[in-house]
């Protein structure tokens, strides 16, 4: 697998370059989660960062938003989902090895 | 694995933040190479900015750099290689999905 400059292993990095990008799409893993419910998951983001990052990976389209009567809720689409597995081989990484990193 | 805010993930995604450090990384897959040699397998990366990619990666743990009386090369460190996996799993994503994320 060749890893060119302007090719479209950046375009999938470049989604990951926000680190908010990839804890959002994790915390949906389990299915379609309200903004507050979407906050409690995933401790420390200010409100205005999580709708920031939902509307950002809405529009390149790992998520997709649902406005019901009383309610929004957000979700993974396809794309999403395809995209759980190559965060969790990183956020494995990171666990095994995040120390590593800060310490250099 | 949970991924929360402040966590050990976020380092890792923070190390990939920069599009084109997993590029250099996946470029000393096979071994040290000279900055010459990594400007021709990474296609259209600008001389400065590969240097300051790898002056990167080497600060922060994955690479080294190794100054011989006539040249020098970067290599990956145990903790580089230790990466690899997880940037080929999202390298194979991108390949397959990549598109997608542009049309969004």
């Amino acid at each position: 697998m060749t890893f060119l400059a302007g090719c479209r292993a950046r375009q999938a990095f470049d989604l990951l370059a926000n680190t908010w990008n990839p804890v959002g799409l994790h915390a949906l893993r389990h299915g379609p989660r309200r903004p507050s419910e979407l906050r409690r998951e995933i401790g420390g983001i200010r409100p205005k960062v999580l709708t920031e990052t939902v509307r950002r990976l809405e529009a390149s389209g790992p998520v997709t938003r649902n406005a019901g009567r009383d309610r929004v809720e957000y979700g993974l689409t396809d794309l999403g989902r395809s995209l759980l597995d190559p965060i969790d081989a990183l956020g494995r990484w990171a666990h095994e090895r995040g120390d590593e990193v800060a310490q250099a």
